[in-house]
């Protein structure tokens, strides 16, 4: 068999496994490996510097492949490259309860896929954070000749992706950043869901990503000419200067000609008839899910240039070692998750007597106070740095020229910004991406926190001007129901300190949660410090800040800048002769994790006066409060005024928390 | 005083209306109306067809501030040109509690304020929707020689706007449909909040607009060159073909020596000193808060253009009516929001012994009949039309040269699909817009969502595969949080109907919303149609579908698909001895808005054993179910396999209810 022919086999090897086990599983996306099939071919084989024997290979190039749908292209490539999972076993289980190919590429599942994609456009630019942690670690690194970081990020995307704005905003950033190790293949198929792109989605695709900085190249075949996959991959490596879009034409379900080039190849299973045809097409005369010997030989050459190439990079890292054995240890370091001695011991703490201060200010003392422990903690704001607090003032900007500096410069540009941070969590070398915006923003970027917590990514999220407070800006600007919603999305931890001392403590918890993203809820406006608020206690999630002698007639419940009204009102309730406990509850997902004995401790289920202080929506606050409980809440929008005034109005005041206290007593 | 005096006059009124305002409220954004002013100037006084003694003029061209925080240029303005609000001492209350002039402009709040803006880059997509809208009507009204429907829309954008992805999927669907009535001026002043425009943003911006499809026009000096501006403005009105945008060359804070050209001048008042060296610099010699007479009578002459142009088109209007009587009249009934008599007889009914379907199905059966007597129903989904089943199959896809049919075919973007939709009820003629995607998806438009809650915007989102049943796809596509995050947001209505009936209900609801937009949660797998499913009652919110005889023991509440379950698990209770009710909520809000005598009714306070019943987060539930009740809900990600193994596995089988109901009642 020629060489020409085996590359063939190979390719319709990958048409095959994606199409039958779709077809096993009556489920799932042929267009997309059909059509996409010679260029992951070309990448995985010639171009991709991996090893299929260790897919956790510090210096490997990254795949993403943004286009999600098309999982069957990546497990048929894992597989076929000799990547231990998935196995055929596994390929057979394509979409079925607990296998390792769920029908989306899934990074806690499978053990080569790089980061979860699924949601059109994450992918891109979860490519792009991958890529600026690259950049990042090189030019904190790499010497004179031992460059032990130089990985290439590759991704593929489709129509799909880049119609979605989110890669628009990770596209300009990567552009400006001149990511030149950024390299798209994007899947130019002509075809969605709803039918040809002449329906919604004509514009000139090479103009755009010109017009962002990138270099963009075209393969004008990329059904057949995988030398001109090849060489265009080569031509985008070669440039050092700006990262490559690589536009293929491709046949969406090549191969299947009932269905080739149209949107029925895209979602559907082919049907068996279909696949029948298809093999007769494409001359393909092996069973269901068999990998033809030739194959499978000519594949595993993959492996072993892997093992070489790895083998080659322990080498290099070797004599960087004996070169510069404190740069060498510094690496090693960086790679890992664990926590430098001494981290958290000088972290700030407040006395009462300290002046009031917003937590987004004991925020930013905070993360200063971190960056000089972790040369890894890398991020920044959405254009909002001033507001938000978040410029690191040890170091400098990542810009082109200066990769090592830690603060990344965002850009108005949310969506992206939080999936960029799971790009540069999932890089897995050890980094602590931050990002922030004010609160109300968070839903401009709701999907990307969504799949920082599915992937398991140590993101940490700084959402400050948290509540009316914020004042003039009005109903536009004042997040009301967001906090809440926050609280809905799955293995995400929410924080809301009271104070410096809560912020401190909140921090830590963030720091300490490596493979789970954490949300910290900052106030615009300045609160006190105050007495008992404790660092260490935001790791229980709540507890009691201020309690009564004897049993408590009604617990006050706040989070935030309104635990400061339930401690006030709690102080006169007392002088009243009524017994009130005040509980902080920075933490309901951590407060829901201590043992059942620490939650009654903090709220005994025998006292059923309980009221919550919250400057949000009530929504799950009766989770709490119960039925003879109240909520101090807002469910409305906000309204422009003087933040204080605001908070007036909408009844957070010591008066209105003692009135609502007492007409529960009644 | 010269004509050019005068002008320059009215501009440095403009700023100093805006630099006094924002000082005396001490907060606001100066940045942008100094730098705009004279493109502001230009654009009312020259170019806009508008009448300010009557804001509701049907073809009045439309302006959207979609760099809202620069509300202060519309306040003045509007009042400058003759708008009876803002007054004077509206500014005076610049961003005070009640004041007709809040931070950000609010369209529910100013009567001359088209849409509600704020969060970047929304009024910019919300303008895409008001040209779609006058298209649609022109196509569809005007005669040769009687073009009733002629409306400009002008939007002013900032560097923000434009770095946020929803301005590239609003500006990309623009070009290709060729919205040649959309004019955007682009105040390209280099500086953003963190700094300069060369931290964060050195993207083409004129390659980017003109790979979408627009012509892009350059004014070099928008600080002083008026009659560039105007020229400029002229030569995008003569587009015949292409959206046009403006990009002017301004210095933001233009006159306060000491902020101009720097961030310092974007979002904090001037500062008293600053503003008096302002006043020399610009030999500025009038009162705070003082219009010059000249100016005042320079700018009478807008409204009296203003009234003259509309006279105009009412005496084209009377001969449009005399020539085409029955076009006048649909034309009249368009713009209206009564609806048409017997829009709603022959809304689907089924029976018990109509075949299972997926409630998408029953949905999209629904919107083509509603489309037979709505002319106006006009939208569509985001690249998922046979999913959603949401194409109007009476009409044909809204495109350039088609602009009369009623299928707007959003491609793959969400965020700028939900503001288009926006900006289509905001025309305010009576148009209903509806929009479409996968529920997890919600996420990529949550803050479009919010908008419309904020602006009273009656949109219909249509949101399918709504629950882990979706299955193969997996954790990405499948929705848990996602309805209790909707029922978060102010003023929402969000209804998950059982059956066929309840989205005959359900829809009767959300055409009747004109000023409030409805989410419809709809499964992607079939449900049976429930005995006694009740369309009417669904405007209830939630209605006993089950009772049993006496006093219930139990009672089971349920929403969408998961009301069969509490049914079948009622009917074996009831065998057992056990009293059990079974209630459907399909809509919290609306249930909430009852008299609590029909809400004791349904759920009396006595029987506190309650199971609810939904395949999403138990969040919030604990509000009807109370201390004594428990959930079955799903509160962790998803899972990829078959829709029906993900339900029974998460729990939701009738032995499951079984199990819970005994439990809760031992």
């Amino acid at each position: 068999m020629t060489f020409e022919n085996v590359e063939q086999l190979s390719i319709n090897t990958i048409r095959f496994l994606s199409a039958d086990a779709i077809e096993k599983a009556n489920s799932g996306h042929p267009g997309l490996p059909l059509g996409a099939a010679p260029a992951g071919y070309v990448l995985f084989s010639k171009i991709l510097k991996h090893n299929p024997k260790n897919p956790a290979w510090a210096n490997r190039d990254r795949f993403v492949l943004s286009a999600g749908h098309g999982s069957m292209l990546l497990y048929s490539l894992l597989n076929l490259t000799g990547y231990s999972e998935p196995t055929i076993e596994d390929i057979k289980n394509f979409r079925q309860w607990n296998s390792k190919t769920p029908g989306h590429p899934e990074n806690t599942v499978t053990p080569a896929i790089e980061v979860t994609t699924g949601p059109l456009g994450q992918g891109l630019a979860n490519s792009v954070g991958l890529a600026a942690a690259e950049r990042h670690l090189a030019a904190r690194f790499n010497k004179p000749g031992l460059e032990i970081v130089d990985n290439y990020t590759y991704c593929l995307v489709g129509d799909g992706c880049l119609m979605e704005g989110i890669s628009s905003e990770a596209a300009s950033l990567a552009g400006h950043l001149g990511l030149e190790k950024l390299i798209v293949l994007y899947d130019d198929n002509h075809v969605t869901i709803d039918g040809s792109t002449d329906l919604a989605f004509s514009e000139n695709i090479k103009g755009r990503f010109e017009s962002f900085g990138w270099q963009v190249l075209e393969v004008a075949d990329g059904d057949t000419d995988i030398n001109a996959i090849e060489a265009a991959l080569k031509d985008a490596k070669a440039d050092k200067n700006r990262p490559s879009l690589i536009k293929i034409r491709t046949t969406i379900g090549y191969g299947c000609t009932a269905k080739q080039g149209s949107s029925d190849a895209h979602g559907a299973p082919l049907g068996k008839d279909n696949i029948i045809e298809m093999r007769k097409n494409l001359n393909w005369n092996f069973e269901t899910f068999e990998i033809p010997e030739e194959v499978k030989s000519h594949m595993s050459k993959v492996a072993d240039a892997g093992s070489k190439a790895e083998a080659k990079w322990t080498s290099l890292v070797n004599d960087y070692k004996s070169k510069y054995p404190e740069d060498y240890k510094n690496y090693i370091n960086q790679l890992s998750d664990d926590l430098p001695e001494g981290w958290d011991s000088n972290l700030p703490k407040y006395s009462v007597d300290s002046k009031p201060m917003a937590t987004r200010g004991q925020s930013g003392i905070v993360l200063n106070e971190l960056a000089k422990h972790f040369k890894g903690l890398f991020g920044g704001s959405a254009d909002l740095s001033p507001s938000n607090q978040t410029y690191i003032k040890s170091s400098g900007d990542f810009q082109k020229g200066s990769y090592e500096n830690q603060n990344l410069r965002f850009g108005v540009r949310e969506h992206a910004m939080g999936a960029i941070c799971n790009g540069i969590a999932l890089h897995k070398s050890g980094m602590i991406p931050y990002c922030a915006t004010f609160l109300v923003f968070a839903d401009y970027m709701r999907n990307a926190i969504r799949m920082s917590a599915l992937s398991k990514a140590g993101v940490i999220y700084i959402f400050t001007h948290d509540s009316v407070a914020v004042g003039e800006d009005g109903p536009t600007h004042q997040p009301v129901e967001h906090v809440a919603s926050l609280r809905l999305i799955p293995d995400l931890c929410v924080i809301r300190p009271a104070d410096g001392n809560e912020v401190s403590g909140a921090y830590k918890i963030a720091i300490q949660n490596r493979h789970r993203p954490t949300v910290l809820i900052l106030t615009r406006q300045n609160v006190p410090i105050l007495q008992n608020s404790d660092a260490d206690k935001v790791s229980k999630g709540g507890y009691i800040i201020k309690d009564c002698n004897g049993t408590p007639d009604i617990i006050l419940i706040g989070t935030g800048s309104e635990v400061q009204l339930c401690i006030k009102a709690a102080d006169k309730l007392v002088t009243e002769g009524i017994n009130a406990r005040v509980v902080s509850l920075p933490s309901w997902d951590i407060f829901e994790s201590q043992s059942s004995e620490y939650k009654e401790s903090v709220l005994p289920s025998s006292i059923d006066k309980r009221l919550s202080v919250e400057a949000g929506s009530r929504f799950g606050w009766n989770e709490y409060t119960g039925n003879k409980g109240d909520s101090i809440s807002i469910d409305r929008f906000g309204a422009s005024a003087p933040g204080d005034e605001c908070l007036h109005n909408f009844g957070f005041t010591v008066e209105n928390v003692l009135e609502r206290a007492k007409k529960l007593l009644k």
